[in-house]
């Protein structure tokens, strides 16, 4: 696999999975109906496990814009590469929300709430306060970054990824899981522009039954600028204490 | 142990502890009853946890002749292996169903309703639609087994089952745990024509107090047909990326 | 630490969390009350990992006269030293029991149901059918000991505590999960005779507020016979396939 | 990283998902609100996890003053050293918990209820009684620092943090989860003191709208106390039993 089919198929199987099991939880007459919170989020962290092990030999598995970014400030990728990555997340992210459509589509159609179908595609705030909520996504995107760099970090040597297979994917599935279990209450914990603007997208292009919400535009920067603070300021951090 | 027999087991044993559970969070006056869907999938993942360590050493542990299509097309068994490996998926499976029944025979007796009892048998669909129901199967197979495929790549090596005993069988019960929580909503997540027929045809075949459910044929050739073509398309894939 | 020291810690660690949690979950006014099977569950499958790690490195942590009973079928200790084994499992279980009690003492005042402050003991059937019940405790017990003894094979080597650390307790603690998540149902998957007798024992001698509940020595048999059987099927079952 | 500032950072962290998930599960119209006791205790011992990875290569990772303790009782730090961990673990906590209320902050002032948003910051007991109270936090320390004592015995070498990665970081987490589960039922499982006092103080001094709940300063000596006699009682325990 090149890079860019890497960071896509693991970014649509991400997206298939995590958007996925919203729709199973939300969604009118659906087995999961109502499971929960510990459905959503340890899906969550597991989609991130099946989306390392597919990626994670070729590209590393960012799968995140942010993370993509936290590696373009350390210098550890160009940017050229950096855009390649991007283009392939949210490509893959905008196929893993349609292929969700396409799987939960009669579910879909009986729901009878606009926002509750959204809510299968793209984040949006349990209290909405522009500035509360972004920082929101600025400190659970914080989290996520700092943690993996000190997974990698030199001291403790890249052990985690080398004959454990993919055992390797592990610690990021955990991160992902806790992340959502605390940190997802008041914005639902994009923590990555690729997996709310992609499919924000597809939402908004696709034909549902009424009734439909708006795409929100108003919101859509808040789950890409905050996480893209967080990771800079995760990446800043892990720079002044090395 | 031959490889028949370690199919045979395993596959028992995926089924034993598989439909188990629905039994135990259906089924009237369990101890799980009403458990909801983290209980019913948590299980199903650690189920393919427990096959997998008892038949891995002996035949990686197929237990699905979804898995041992993708491994037919991609040339790494023959033909007649893999019929011997569906024969031993086939009557495992009804045998652990068979010892569901066994096990939770009074639950069986005072459940009131059909469709109940057999679902701790074989899957049914929430929504009736042929074929987005068999678009489920595909596509939750597909993930399947596409995941698989790069859990082995040779790119990493096989070393999550080298050196790391047990533990080596968990990647493949956290994929099927996520399946089950994200795209287990539609159909119950066959992703394996054996966990369906098999148990269909035991209960079919085994005596229920009134009333009883229908086997319902007409539906039963999607969760076999389904997962044979995701498995398919994963081969595919595989082969085309490499 | 000597032998019957490690499976008495050991056993004890096990009750103490794992009577804890159905404390937390039953009694009146706890933080965990009506967590449901998904916590209890959850913890007994970690109560084991927690004894295994302790007592692991000294005796291979049986914690369970199953356990060693299968051993002893299979030529790996001898009576002596089972007989040393079983003292200190019941003897432990019989410790931890009675420091749930202490821990919980002001739930279990509160509580008004002699059989509810039980269930934080021992083991009851949810339907009372002697002959169903000991099949239960049977096929449990059959599939923790036959799994366990993969999980040891010659052929993969005993490479979990190998190397892993405490990682290797890892596959039994998932292994227990799975058994009480879909094979609980029943009986509450006693599967260990000193888990269910030691406390039985434990609660027949401490004082509780009206009401209390009878030992139901008539039901007592089944968690010790049941285990002993399955455990015996299952050695049996492992040389035959050899 | 110094070990002051991976102790600092590491507890902060721990902190932030731990009483994150308080807050998400008890506080007014939050995602996770009601979420229940598997979603509070599975993301505590994540927590764990994610603290560990980051402190664990520059300190071993303590993050609780009565992981010091233990470890200055055996000899393994000096005194000096312990106090500087005292003082950057109770600090940290407090960043921990300035953050969820920067985090939470619209949620808490939706909460109508004094002791529920205290609840995001420290423990209190379910049934008031210091004798019983303190008890329950000395056996939950107990358990947390025999366990980890023996993760790290020499008989089975400090493998699980070498060669591993972030692996190594997973017993503890599974070591705190079990914890939560069945013996967090009775004061909330501090088993911590810096967990307890550093967001008490910090509560107390964070203006909230009314109601506001007392900082029960009289209770506050217990989620103190009763970790370090745990602490102790499993240090000497050990030392006897080698």
């Amino acid at each position: 696999m090149t890079p860019f089919i890497a960071e896509f198929i693991g970014t649509a199987l991400l997206i298939l999975l995590g958007n996925g099991v919203v729709a199973n939880v939300v969604l009118k007459d659906t087995k999961g109906n109502g499971g929960g919170w510990i459905v959503i989020t340890t899906a969550w962290g597991l989609a991130v496990f099946v989306g390392v092990c597919v990626a994670g030999p070729y590209t590393g598995a960012h799968l995140n814009p942010a993370v993509t970014l936290t590696m373009l400030i350390l210098g550890k990728i160009s940017l050229a590469v950096a855009g390649v990555y991007w283009a392939a997340q949210l490509l893959g992210a905008m196929l893993g929300a349609f292929l969700v459509w396409v799987f939960y589509k009669d579910h879909f159609d009986r729901t009878e709430d606009g926002p509750t179908k959204q809510a299968a595609f793209c984040t949006a705030p349990a209290v909405r306060n522009p500035g509360r909520n972004f920082i929101s996504e600025v400190i659970g995107t914080f989290v996520l970054l700092i943690t993996i760099l000190y997974f990698t970090d030199p001291k403790i040597g890249d052990t985690q990824t080398i004959g454990m297979g993919s055992m390797g994917a592990l610690p990021v599935a955990f991160l992902v899981w806790v992340i959502g279990l605390s940190l997802g209450g008041t914005t639902g914990y994009a923590i990555n522009p690729a997996r709310d603007l992609g499919p924000r997208i597809v939402h908004a292009l696709l034909p549902f039954k009424q009734p439909k919400a708006g795409a929100d535009w108003g919101y859509a920067w808040i789950p890409v600028l905050g996480p893209a603070v967080g990771a800079t300021l995760a990446a800043l951090l892990f720079m002044y204490l090395k």
